[in-house]
């Protein structure tokens, strides 16, 4: 029988990427999103599939969650509705509150209310905050520096209540620094955006020696699809990501080589983090992910490499 | 100079305890409350005080709160205000959210506004959730099974981003079952309450076998103060506790004993656990604390005992 899932936020940058996976592996896609930060654009070439159903739905709106719920079996949801923004966030509590964790809050009392079994939870390695030793999953305490990382972790912890309150099973992925085609923000993105309008300077956030894993989008999405098929607890976390790392400036210089740019004039607003809440480095315990037979394909610096050059590609088009 | 203090949830079970004691340790005193949970009746002593105001205030409600912090210099947040009754949580999650976690929130926003710059918060075992382990500050991952513990987490998360907001320092305090005089609900009470009503007959949730470790509320209070007082970075988690259990069974047979009752019949509803979201059984690994000099002075089944007999006193009054 044809699997049913509901992804949520199904139209963004992480979600419509999961979507294709999806409709690759022969399920029924549910994809419901608000199209706040998510397009039609990024799930153009899926409306017509058979297999593939849109929701414009925004997901606190537990009316219209219900409907979804009471008109279709969802076997599994994947939630990956978020601000994406975490610099955004940070000038505004309301942001995070709203997109990050009441979207987790008011899902999981409708799936409640369906005895839906299954849920796929987007995390983040900003639930960890700072720390100097590689982040495991058994990392701890938990000291979120930004608000993202904040409601990631809030939403974590509901679901895991949601787990005890009926036969909920729940997979929590804790993703790192995310790339790859239909990226709509981050660092990449900023620095082309600067050097289109300025080709001849590049003022870098902080002193460019943040350094941090790049996961390539489809990578991720393969990690994840691993974990979900092969953990066997009730409730289970992990990490996915790439055990390589790439430096801000690294990122600018690629930047500028594949603009084809010379002579740019790199200056640094100063100080070892990017905006107030970011992690200048970290890097992952990868243990588990690994035990399960995954790997990410693509390091850090050629996901980097790839997204500039499609981001240029599609920029030009 | 006199220290200013704003004791949120002030006139609760806890707040109205701490309240006495930083009275007694010569500091102003503001006690907020909504009066939903807490009572007059807990802090009618303090009221004539010199150094004690109550301001009857709900802590969601950010324009009285701002008008305090306008109207008053506060050094020190004391954030005690939650549904102190997880059981009742347990069938409606918008208990927690709005008094357990959306407090915290409102606090926080109103606090930065202001620039307090002290938060000591009273957190929670149940953030942990299940295991077969003594629980340190450093175990994880953190799998709560109540919303009771989710929202407390979910307020540790936010109070930690704000830490990187503004120069908030922060003082997260992990409390266990903790009880004493002014006890509102809970296993003790409710024990006390049944018999009053059925002398010959107990039911009890679960097998009677969950077995926790009850703290004394004038033992956590000095825990508290201990910690605020020596712990040095600016945001600090700690397990305040004591390295006693004593069992549903043993609290039921104390019960009967002080009730001079004979020949109860005790039955129960069977199953590992009381309720939905209950963690029927956990113990603290309480090395930080114990390493700043500090010991609960009365051992758990100490402190049960003591709470029934203030309790029976109470209610003969």
């Amino acid at each position: 029988m044809t699997k049913s899932c509901l992804v949520v936020g199904g139209a963004g940058f992480i979600g419509s990427h999961l979507c294709d996976h999806l409709i690759d592996h022969d399920c029924q896609v549910h994809c419901l999103d608000n199209l706040h930060l998510g397009t039609k654009e990024n799930i153009r070439h899926l409306l017509d599939h058979n297999h593939f159903a849109f929701h414009h739905v925004d997901a606190c709106d537990e009316d219209a969650l219900d409907r979804i719920f009471s008109t279709h079996h969802i076997d599994t949801v994947f939630h990956m509705a978020a601000n994406s923004d975490i610099q955004k966030g940070a000038e505004n509590i309301a942001i995070d509150l709203e997109l990050t964790f009441n979207t987790t809050i008011h899902l999981l009392n409708v799936m409640k209310h369906h005895h839906v079994p299954e849920i796929i939870f987007a995390s983040s390695s900003a639930i960890y905050g700072q720390s100097d030793d590689p982040l495991s999953e058994s990392s701890a305490p938990n000291f979120p520096q930004s608000f993202y990382g904040a409601a990631k972790l809030a939403s974590e912890a509901f679901i895991s209540a949601f787990c005890d309150q009926y036969p909920l099973r729940a997979w929590m992925v804790r993703f790192p620094n995310v790339i790859g085609e239909r990226l709509t923000h981050g660092v990449i993105f900023d620095f082309i955006k600067k050097l289109k309008s300025s080709p001849n300077e590049l003022v870098i956030l902080g002193n460019g020696k943040q350094k941090k894993p790049y996961i390539y989008v489809k990578d991720l999405i393969d990690g994840i699809m691993t974990f979900y098929n092969n953990a066997r607890t009730n409730r289970a976390v992990i990490n996915i990501g790439v055990d390589t790392q790439t430096t801000v400036d690294e990122i600018a210089d690629m930047v500028i080589q594949e603009m084809g740019l010379e002579d740019v004039k790199k200056t640094y607003t100063g100080g070892a983090q990017g905006w107030v809440g970011d992690v200048p480095e970290f890097q992952y315990d990868l243990t588990h992910i690994h035990a399960l037979g995954w790997r990410a394909l693509k390091r850090s610096s050629e996901a980097v490499r790839h997204t500039i050059q499609a981001e240029l590609k599609n920029s030009h088009a």
